[in-house]
This record gives C-alpha cells, sequence and structure tokens, in this order.
C-alpha cells in the first residue's frame, strides 16, 4: 500500500462524516408524513445530507393543495378523488373517525407548537432537504410535475433512489 | 499521515465491530410490536448495541397496563380512550376481527412458544436494550413517565435519535 | 501497525464496495409488495446483494397461488381462509373497496409496463435476490416448505436477518 493510497483512504474517511439519510415516503397518512418531514427537517439542521422519494401513495404529498381532481384517464380521476393529495388533506391512517380524530390530533399539534405538515414541507426544502417525485407513480397516476409543489428536484426512478440510498448512514422506508 | 493517524484509524476500524441497530417503534398494533421487540432482543442477545425511539403510535406501547386513562385535557383523554397503551392491550393493525383474530393470535403464539409483547419488553430490558420515549410525543398525548413502566431511557427528541441511528448499522422504522 | 494490517483493511475497502441491501417483507398488502419487488429487483440488477426475510403478513407472499387452505390445526386454517396467501391474490392495504380498487391499480399497472407481482417474483429469482422464509412465522401459520414456491434460500430465524441487516448498506422494513 502506498503513502498514497493511504492519504485517499484517510480522505474518504473525512468525506465520511457528512451524514446522510435517505428515506422513502411511501404513504400519504398524516401519522406517517408527520414523522418523515419531522426526522428530515430535524436531521438537514444538524448538518446531514436528506433525501426523500416519494413513492405510492407518498406522492400525493407533493400534491398542490388546490390540485382537487388530477389524472388523465377515468381510472387516474376516479382515484384521485378518494386520495385526495396536498399536505393540508391528509389523513390519519389510524382513528381518522370520519375527520374528527384527524382533526383534534391537528388542534393538538398548533397546541403544543408542532410544525403543520404544509409548514414542514416549506421548511424542509429551506433547510436543503432534497424532494424527489417518483416517476412510475407519476405515470400510474397520470400527474404532471404541473400538479405538484415547487421546489423539488427532478422525478427519479428506483434505481437512482437505491443509489443515494447506498451511500446514506440511515436508512427508513416510511 | 502520522503513525498515530493511521493508529486512530485502527482503533475506529475496531471500535466498529460493535455493531448497531436503532429502530423506530412507530406503531402499537401488535402485529408490529412484535417484530420490533423480536429483532430487539435478538440483536441485543447477539452482541449489537439496539436503542428503540418510541414515537407517535408507539408510545403507548411503553404505558403501565393497569393504566387506563391519560391526558391532561378533554382531547388528550378522548384519545386514550380509543388507543389503548400497554403491551397487555395491542391489537393486529389486520384480521383483529372485534378481539377475535387477536386473541387467536396471541394463543398460537403461546402454542409455539413465542413470548407476548409484555414478555419481551421486559426480555428487552434484561439484555439492555436502551427504550427511549419520545419528548413530542409525550407532549401531545399529555403523558409524563409516571404513565410508563419503569427501566426506561430519559426523554429524547428527533436530532438525539437521528444522531443514534447516524452511527448505527441498522436502521428500522417499523 | 504492520503492512499486512494495512492491506488487509485496504482489502475490507474493497470487498465494501459490493453493496447490500437487507429487507423485511413483513407485509402481504399489494401496495407494500410491489415496492419492496421493484427495490428488490432493481438493485439486484444494478449489482447490489440483495437479501429479502419474509415475516409476519409477508411470509404469505411466498405461497404457491393455487394453495388456498393452509395450516395444521383449526385456528390456522381459518387464519388462512381471510389471509389468502400467493402474489396474484394480494390486495391493496387501502382503497381495496372489496377488490375494485385493486383490479383498478392492476389495470394501471398494466397499461403502464409496471411487472405484476407475480413476474417481479421471478425476475428476482433470477436476477439474484435470495428470498428467506421466516421460521418463526411458518410455525405460526403450521406453514410447510411445500405451501411456497420453488427456488427460495432456506428457512431463517431473526438472528441470522440480523447478521445479514448488520453488514448491508441499505436498510428497509416494509
Amino acid at each position: 500500500m502506498e503513502t498514497t493510497d493511504i492519504s485517499a483512504a484517510a480522505e474518504a474517511m473525512t468525506d465520511e462524516q457528512v451524514k446522510r439519510m435517505a428515506m422513502v415516503c411511501w404513504s400519504s397518512d398524516l401519522d406517517r408524513v408527520w414523522p418523515t418531514l419531522i426526522l428530515a427537517t430535524t436531521g438537514a439542521a444538524s448538518g446531514l445530507e436528506v433525501d426523500i422519494f416519494f413513492t405510492f401513495w407518498g406522492l400525493r404529498v407533493l400534491q398542490k393543495n388546490n390540485r382537487r381532481f388530477t389524472g388523465k384517464n377515468w381510472m387516474q380521476k376516479g382515484e384521485s378523488l378518494v386520495d385526495r393529495g396536498g399536505t393540508d388533506h391528509l389523513r390519519l391512517g389510524k382513528i381518522h373517525f370520519g375527520g374528527a380524530g384527524t382533526m383534534m390530533i391537528k388542534k393538538l399539534a398548533r397546541q403544543y407548537k408542532v410544525a403543520s405538515p404544509t409548514e414542514l414541507l416549506e421548511m424542509a426544502m429551506d433547510v436543503g432537504v432534497r424532494l424527489h417525485p417518483c416517476q412510475m407513480t407519476m405515470d400510474l397516476y397520470g400527474l404532471s410535475t404541473d400538479d405538484f409543489i415547487d421546489g423539488l428536484q427532478p422525478t427519479l426512478g428506483a434505481a437512482s433512489f437505491i443509489d443515494m440510498a447506498a451511500k446514506a448512514d440511515i436508512t427508513l422506508f416510511i
């Protein structure tokens, strides 16, 4: 082993000091989106590089709040009716109770100064979290980038996400 | 690169031999708590350092079994009514069937000598698994440390969990 | 530190170039099995070593599609009635709508050339993904290897999965 190799190894180690977190946001349930965005903003604020891959139900999190119906064919339009997108419209995956449970939890969160998903998504972009929409899911839903909020990264496929995750110190599927 | 740097690097490598696992226990569903605690106890018994962060619905897992109602205001008390805490009261997230499904799975587990969540939680502490309650969720639920079982670690925030996870070899959100 | 130690360290580094992914397939919901198998096949096709541990509800994914009833006692047989196994019979965890929602998503997937779970499971084995059934869950369900598709790895326990996960660069619980 040459001195240069040793230096390269040392540099690689230093480079590893920047910790990375790669998350899959798979769900649009309020109770899953909340921890995803809290971990993301907290991580980025603590100096980590953070990537979130929004896929399957989770892609709806990136939808504009005022975009009610989406999709190109009747199946996609029908799905958008029962699976409303946008951070203002997320529901609890449990004890939603026709809206009462979700409303109560949101009220408690405000009372205890926990930021809403809409606020957290903006904060996330402010602190440098990279938000990646899944291309395949966009195709399935018939969504275009115009349906999404501004400030996102280019759309990704599974292979690119795996590349990111392989470099990350923390990988979570939420 | 000096010899001392090389030694430091070598030491760092040796130190990395102790593997670590950091898990988020996000749910209080029986079918999620079970694998969380089985992985935790098995991991710790195999020599890993194991940390579990109990957050959102998962915080209820740490509640005393005989503590029926919790919370400080009516919303928190109401939530505790429909979201009973304690390892003896966990329900399946699927095919609960008003209790019949959950009862059947528990009966099968006993028959095949799979430890119950209550037993596993005790075993976890015995083998050195560190159980961390989430401070933010405690505030939301209006829970105090008095509502929890004994032997827990001090309450944590997201930033501290991320620190742990960044050092861990295995990170899982369950 | 001797030259041989440095060489060993260098070799260890080179060996780490082969990235690994270890996943827990915990669910048999169509919307969870799909990303699991897409990530697995994409990862393996990109050169990663991929292991999937099928446990709890997820074990049903490995069941032969034509195996309707399984189990040794009445509880296990009853459970198999309401929790049908095999990749052709997976249901969405959300908006299943008595089958209509699941059928629609499958139709959309075909239209956009997304492989079905059955196709993906075969592709996974073709590209070298290792599929491990959980022994403990097999006991609970009363399943034998004869109930499963061909080409699987030997059954595993939690300790062996943790060993795999500790060596992996990407660990996901899905």
